[in-house]
């Protein structure tokens, strides 16, 4: 149980207009997150639920697939990106060590997963093999962008699979897709969730798929076909004749801004081949070892999630990642007792709790179910010198009316 | 449940003999990790599942006793490093970004929590307050160490009080050893922990506390008082006189190698002082807020956790930080389906499963065994058609015999 009696939050009384996006000051006003320096963020403790909550769905999902999640390093050695020829790249932060040496801090885990994989994928019996994680990754951004959307830290679920063949990769593509619409259900983002079609970017002259959000102040532009729903990433489209949609052929669309938050690309052989990563198949012949990944951006899907969720108010947070079930507002310290009892008696069942026992002269009645409101806690409790007059407490469950519960 | 026929892990027959401790052979043998460069290393699943196990214990234990739990984020600008002085420590990872400017890769979390909390600490109302995390840190190390024991990165638990008056602070500080001998307690370390006098380091001339592990391979050590059992860590033992006790002035002591894993160190005003962050008293008066930190090496402490429990044949871990409660070993296809359901039913139960579920020639009832005796999976069950003749399994229940359990 949160007790707020002695936990470090400050709301404010107005929203502080230092982004571009309203739900960035909702979340300033709240004090669910704070700045270090531009687009690097320290998440307090509610916000922090929220953001564990998203992990576990996304785990969840993942480990019923039989992905397997592992935990690999922050920092490598610059020769594994020698050997892949990401050496250079601008966005990669490298770190200065003793002498002339650099480590890598890691953007993306290609140059570590391989090596470590290696090890385990030599036949055809070890096909398809899939690991994942859940950690920072760091970019050296230049383009700024709202809030969370595009940061220099950010926390990534990035999934790597390998196969002997493209068939093989098909079937478990299929299987994948499903545990990232359920994800995205659980999230109560499945309706305007895209699958969409875009650049392969370097690693292939195929297209890749992105996961879109349909919201109106994000970065990308998507074409959706009205007659089959498929939908397009403006860089795709060609956009000096007609759009065309390359699933039917219609050319009646619409446009959206819309977020990604998923992306897979197809590494086929981009990264197995430097490290002479290869399989025996079932006739004993070497082959090389076929990769795709996955990524979910776990900061960047909080973000969308808040800016999807915005109301006038504050963030209405989908029940299952709320920061807490319950927010329990308690007056006078008479009634300090009976609160407690209350918070205890729902966790027992498996419920989290806020216990606003704040009980400071400044901190009356108002200021509790304001902070309740604004941190968007799905039900609330009242428990008062009227309600214990009446011999209860008023409950106020998500979407239906306040009733008195007897003690 | 975790089923092997889909599980990417490959046991070695004999022990890599490349770091200088025999814990870290086995760790490498069990393929429970595996090393990117130098003190860096991959986390694969089933130590992963340790690592989150003695990560929760912390959190739990923690927030008992009302620390709230944050993250704070792992980049920070280099200006509030000159505020403190401390820009320029070797030790202290820098990354270029563009034109002549750097970041901070953060080693530790003062110079980002003081400006954190400092809009939440105003007046004695605050005090105390008290945040913690659990975060990747680095450090551009110069010294070689054992294993995990001293990493280039590493994942710690650091904690923050914030308090008005000494006093305070000294209560606190009585709650907070609770807290940490409840964690030693529960990872099975408290009968061989020593909290020891340490040197302050550069942040004051008082002594700073050390939680010590005594191990025989590890790099301090202690002198404990034989009359009063307190822990003094060499570099505060006068050693060109007689050792002395600080707190009962006798003689008699014997010296244990021991491995720190825990410190506590007395920030005062260190920190407060440049980011002038003030707390008004009762009287109105601005004082300087007083702080102190209490860092746990989680990475570190899994480390200690395997070499003290090392064994012959595997690391005999303690029963709540086993990487799973039960390891079934099925012997025949046919089998697959029960081995199944006594999974599922243990899952019913709370409890986590490894289902040996491989299938392939090579890999029968031998190596299974081995594995799981490598992996020390407390409780064994094992399914096989002469276990099915009698109308049941086996089950071999941690330290107890073997016993058949009918259908």
């Amino acid at each position: 149980m949160i007790k707020l009696s002695n936990f470090p939050i400050k709301t404010l009384k107005s929203r502080p207009k230092i982004s571009d996006n309203i739900s960035t000051w909702i979340l300033l006003q709240s004090w669910f997150i704070r700045q270090t320096m531009a687009w690097v963020y320290n998440y307090t403790t509610l916000w922090l639920k929220v953001l564990r909550k998203i992990e576990n769905i996304v785990r969840e999902e993942m480990d019923i697939y039989w992905a397997s999640e592992i935990l690999m390093s922050w920092l490598s050695p610059m020769d594994v990106w020698e050997k892949t020829g990401r050496q250079d790249i601008e966005e990669y932060f490298k770190v200065p060590t003793y002498g002339d040496k650099f480590y890598r801090l890691n953007p993306t885990h290609e140059e570590i997963v391989v090596p470590l994989m290696s090890e385990f994928i030599n036949s055809y019996k070890d096909s398809w093999a899939c690991v994942y994680q859940i950690q920072t990754k760091y970019r050296n951004e230049k383009r700024a962008k709202s809030g969370l959307l595009r940061g220099r830290e950010f926390l990534m679920k990035d999934a790597y699979s390998f196969h002997l063949t493209n068939d093989e990769f098909e079937d478990y593509y299929e299987w994948m897709k499903k545990v990232y619409m359920k994800i995205f259900d659980r999230l109560g983002l499945l309706q305007d969730t895209y699958i969409t079609l875009a650049d392969g970017w370097v690693f292939t002259d195929k297209y890749s798929h992105e996961f879109q959000v349909v919201l109106p102040i994000w970065e990308d532009d998507i074409y959706i076909c009205d007659k089959c729903n498929t939908s397009h990433n403006k860089e795709v489209v060609d956009l000096e004749n007609w759009f065309v949609c390359t699933n039917c052929w219609d050319k009646n669309h619409r446009i959206e801004q819309a977020s990604e938050v998923w992306n897979i690309f197809p590494l086929e052989t981009k990264f197995s081949k430097p490290f002479w990563v290869k399989m025996l198949d079932e006739n004993n012949h070497e082959q090389d070892v076929l990769m795709w990944c996955y990524g979910i951006g776990i900061s960047r899907l909080m973000w969308v999630i808040a800016e999807y969720n915005m109301t006038e108010k504050g963030i209405d947070w989908p029940k299952n990642i709320a920061p807490a079930d319950y927010y329990i507002i308690v007056i006078g310290e008479e009634n300090l007792e009976k609160a407690n009892e209350i918070g205890e008696k729902l966790e027992l069942k498996w419920k989290t709790v806020i216990l606003d026992d704040r009980m400071s002269k400044k901190i009356g009645f108002w200021q509790k179910a304001w902070d309740c409101e604004l941190f968007w806690i799905p039900n609330r409790v009242v428990i008062s010198p009227k309600t214990v007059e009446l011999w209860g407490f008023e409950l106020t469950l998500k979407g239906e009316k306040t009733e008195l519960v007897k003690f």
